[in-house]
Formats: C-alpha cells, sequence, structure tokens
C-alpha cells in the first residue's frame, strides 16, 4: 500500500491556499490528514476537501506536530518566522513566499526544470514566483538545446497575483467606469480598470521592482546559470487570473520556429498554441484554470543573432503556484517512497 | 492677416476622424472651410466645430474641389482610391492609413523627429501607426545622443485602435463577464475583457503581425536608419484607450538614468514620469485625452552593454493619430506661409 502523508495548509483561506486543497484534491495527493491554518481572524472558517468539512485553525507554533509536508503560502513575515518551527517538528516547507527564495541552502524548484535540486535540502524547498516558473518552463527545453545568452522579457500580470481582495476590487472598478461613477481604491495605488501599472512589486534602489529582479535571481538560480543576462519590465494588467509574457532570447545555438515549436511540444508541462491564422496563441482566459504553460507566436528575431521571440500564458494561482507547490511535494514523496 | 485653409476630413465620423475635427478646434488651425466626408451611410451626420453645425456629406470623386489639407482616416482602400484624386484637386493630403508609409516618395513624418523630411513631397504626407509614433518620439532624442543599436519593445494596446465599435464591444464583454454571462463578439476575434490578446492587425507570411512589422519598417524610415535592429510583440489589452510599450533599447555610447531622464525633459512632445516611490509612471489612464508621450520607469538595463530600459504611454487616437496629422498640416502651413 502507498503511504500517505500529514499536509498542512498555511494561509488556507488565501487565494492560493485555497488553490492548494483543490489541486491536492484533483491530483488524488495520498493525503491522511489536512490541516488548514490561517490567521487569527480566520478562525472557525470552514472548507470541503475531498467532501468532507475542515475546519481553519490559527496559526501557532505548535501547527505542525506530526505533519509530514508543510505547504506555505502566507507571505514572507509568517515564512520566516513559522518555516523554521514547521521544519523543527519535523515537517518539510513547501514555501511559496519569497522568504527563502535566494538562500543558498534552500532549493528553488519547478519539477519540470530542476527537480534534481531536491536532492538536498534543510527542510526548505523554494517555489518560485508566479512570474518566474511560467518562463523557466519555456526557456528550460531551448536553454537546453540551444544555450541561452540573453532573456529579454515584458510581462503582462493579473490582478490575482496580488490576493482575493484584488479580484474585487478591479470588479468593482470595472462596473463602476462602465457605470461614469469615479473608481474606489483600496487594494490598488492606481486605477486598475482599463489601465495598465508598471509597477509590480515593491521598489529596488536602482529604479527595478521587486518583481523585476525576481525575474531575473530566481530564472538564473533554476536555470543553475549564475551568470545568465535577463532583463524584465513587469506590468500589472487589468486581467483577473493568468499572467502573460512577451519574451525575446538570443541563443548561442541557431533553431528554427518549427524545430522550437517540437521541442516545447514535447517538454514536459508546457502546450503549444501557435496558429496565428486560426487565432491561436496563448492567452489568459484559456490558460486559466489549466496546468500547462502555453506557449506560442513563435517567431525568428531577426534583429539579433539566433534570435527567438515568443509570448507564453499560464495560470498564476495554479501552476505560477500552487499547482508547482504540490508537484514538489510529489516529487518529494516518490522520493521519500523510493529510499532516496 | 494669417492665410487660413480649406480642411477635409475624410472618415469624419470615426474615431480619429472626430478627433481630428477636436483638435483643429483646440489648437485654432486657420480653417476658412471645413468638409467632413464620410461613407454612404454616414451621409447627413451632423457634427459641431467652433459651434457651428457641419453636415457629413459622401465622399466622392470632385470631394476635393477647392481643398488645401485632405486629413485622410478611412482606411487604406479609400486612401488609396481618394488620396491621388485629392492631390489632382491641389490637396495636401495627410493620411493616417498604412497605404502610402512606406512608399518612397511619400514623407512619413513625426513633427517632432524628422519635419524635414516634409520638404519634398509628392502631395502625399503619411501620418505613422498609433504604435510607431509614440515609440519614435521616446527614441529619437535617445539616438540623436547614444546612437540605437537595437530596440527591443513589447507593446500593450487599447482595443480604440480598432475603432468605436471596439470600445462599445470591450465594455458590453466587461458588463456581461461582471454579471457571469457569455460574452458576445462581432469585433473581437476573441473575448477581450479581462484578457490579453497577442494578436494586432493582420498576419505576415513569417508569423509577425502587421503591426509587429509597421513597428520596424516605420521606425526605420521616421529615423532614417533602413538598418537599426528592431524586434517587438504587439499585444491587444483590455484598456479603452491609451497604448503602453516597454521598451528595451542597446545603445552605442552609454547614458545614466538621469542624463536619460533630463534628455527627455527637454524633448519636444514627451512628458517624464519617473517617480517610482511617489507611484509616478506612464499609464493609460493618464495619458488619454493629452497630446505628450510619458516616459518613466527609466533603468539601466545591465544585461547588455549600454542598455537601457523604459515604459512609454501616450493617447493612441491623439498623439497616435490626430494631433500627429494636425501638427504635419501646421508644419506644411508654416513652410507654405513662409515661401518653403
Amino acid at each position: 500500500m502507498r503511504p500517505s502523508y500529514r499536509v498542512a495548509i498555511v494561509g488556507a483561506t488565501g487565494l492560493v491556499g485555497k488553490e492548494m486543497r483543490t489541486i491536492l484534491e484533483e491530483r488524488g495527493f495520498p493525503v491522511s490528514e489536512l490541516r488548514l491554518l490561517a490567521s487569527e481572524r480566520s478562525k472557525g472558517e470552514v472548507q470541503s476537501f475531498r467532501d468532507e468539512a475542515h475546519v481553519v485553525s490559527t496559526l501557532v507554533e505548535e501547527s505542525f506536530e506530526g505533519i509530514d509536508f508543510a505547504l506555505f503560502s502566507a507571505g514572507e513575515e509568517v515564512s520566516r518566522e513559522f518555516a523554521p518551527l514547521a521544519v523543527k517538528a519535523g515537517a518539510i516547507v513547501i514555501d511559496n513566499s519569497a522568504a527563502w527564495r535566494m538562500d543558498s541552502e534552500v532549493p528553488l524548484v519547478v519539477p519540470e526544470v530542476n527537480d534534481g535540486a531536491l536532492t538536498k535540502h534543510k527542510g526548505i524547498i523554494a517555489n518560485p514566483n508566479c512570474s518566474t516558473i511560467q518562463l523557466v518552463v519555456a526557456l528550460a527545453p531551448l536553454h537546453d538545446e540551444c544555450i541561452l545568452e540573453r532573456v529579454v522579457v515584458a510581462t503582462y500580470q493579473s490582478v490575482s497575483g496580488m490576493g482575493s481582495a484584488a479580484l474585487d476590487e478591479l470588479l468593482a472598478q470595472s462596473i463602476q467606469l462602465a457605470n461614469f461613477r469615479p473608481v474606489t481604491q483600496k487594494v490598488f495605488r492606481q486605477q486598475m480598470a482599463f489601465n495598465l501599472v508598471p509597477h509590480c512589486g515593491s521598489m529596488q534602489s536602482d529604479g527595478w521592482t521587486s518583481e523585476e529582479t525576481k525575474l531575473v535571481h530566481e530564472t538564473r538560480k533554476i536555470l543553475g546559470e549564475p551568470e545568465l543576462q535577463i532583463a524584465a519590465t513587469a506590468v500589472r494588467v487589468p486581467v483577473f487570473i493568468g499572467h502573460g509574457e512577451a519574451v525575446f532570447v538570443e541563443l548561442e545555438h541557431p533553431i528554427s520556429v518549427q524545430e522550437a515549436r517540437d521541442l516545447w511540444a514535447e517538454a514536459d508541462g508546457i502546450e503549444v498554441r501557435d496558429d496565428l491564422e486560426a487565432g491561436t496563441y496563448p492567452m489568459p482566459v484559456d490558460a486559466a484554470g489549466q496546468d500547462a504553460v502555453y506557449v506560442g507566436r513563435i517567431r525568428i528575431d531577426e534583429s539579433v543573432q539566433h534570435g527567438l521571440s515568443f509570448f507564453v500564458a499560464a495560470d498564476n494561482l495554479r501552476k505560477g503556484a500552487a499547482t508547482n507547490a504540490v508537484q514538489i511535494a510529489e516529487e518529494l514523496a516518490k522520493r521519500r517512497e523510493s529510499g532516496h
């Protein structure tokens, strides 16, 4: 009989936390006990898992007794404080925050790309940022085949990356504007409905945003290429779920459009959507609710030697967060079961 | 006394045609007669210009008798057929369609950048594509100072570039989705509300779209650099008015962020919006209704030698179309008055 695991979700009432619960169920992860944890104010909330009611309890120091896998998605501060406590209690933490991603002793893993990094860890595995995950899933097969020299990426990021209140506010603002009323703003610093905001995350010292530097540093770490040249501009767009990315790469070795298409078609976790004539290309509305990273608009970029340009879309809550975390748990369980 | 001119607007009932009328009035262009022309089905529509009612008449071969300047914005076919007739009747045509832009005998002009190109023409001046205009206004001062080697641009284009029916359909789809009803599609091939569509314009042979190749060829022509390396991805976003562009340039000579900011602050037609901490950056919601090209998010791009990255936003109907056309007319009038 296959073993089963006691799993905790920290941040169980957030958008990603809820998605983690859904995906554990969808993928049939062998859960013997599910412990839903959140802050004091969500205590007592009832969620369903495999048709059974589960009550959310308050995250405390003792929350992790007996837990095998703790999936964290409650922000950096919570992860910094509670991940070590979970490890101490014997759990393996899979952390969706930025708290541990750049720690040299913490593997930063996208299973399709670098599951080998899971062999050595101190109890914490970091889940990359949403925009990084969909980028590296698309880049990895290309890097294996042609070697990346430089990556330029412009993102089109949906508001769900900012949590469930952002979904509500985009909807509210859209309705307000449709009725010629002024917009209300609580979550967004700027009007988000029918607008573009070239500011995702916090400001860094040199004018870059945290979302942009994450794309650079996390991609380098996952691909194991600390010198890879990457430039990024991250823009929030009035979309509920699903991030888009316009990507321009410079390769050491040339590749044709058909070769790239074939490469991606065979790669794990990718669906090619590349037929402009048929109106087939990656779009958030198709990617939302799916686990694949959609790749399309594949073109030779003649403005540089061995240039290739393409567009990527994926569900930022699923593959960009919850699905990737559960895939890491699956991989760790597999390794444990086979004795690695 | 300053001379005044008889002006025709072809496509007077379209979004850009209406904006041309507004801008002629706003800028006090010396109009002695305004002739509003459109297709048969708009005949009899009444528009106001300087508080006087003007009746739209049907565009016919004889529409241009006595006209000095004919501003065209009625699509390529109309321009191909009627621009030569207008020239024959003695008018100078300023054409907003793609029909004549790449004709070697037709100047393609953004007055802030290459008004010198107006000295020689055969009666037709082409107005560039909306996404090209805002790009070259930002690129030109940088090119003058540091010489562009390569430009990578990802666009975020509003739906108004597709005409007034597109505005209605984005609003309708947004309301439908807010009410959990299926979306209706007539103008858009894809759901546009709360989605991203990486497909602007028609398909070209090599997988690029017409909007992307226009960015390449028109930018080269306006800057007078037929070999300039440019890569572009054009994406339609659920915004009513105002295009955004994430731009990454490689320069022959280095420039600091402050030097670039100063350069743009002094340049004609540009407003610098570059203070991330204050939440100040180019956004469609601010650019809409304005004539300036907004430039911000200015950063050194260390992924390449002498790299600079920035974000641009402008009103695609005004500076991206109507304002630029009226500026060309002003420039031509000035030259005529000074005997050039």
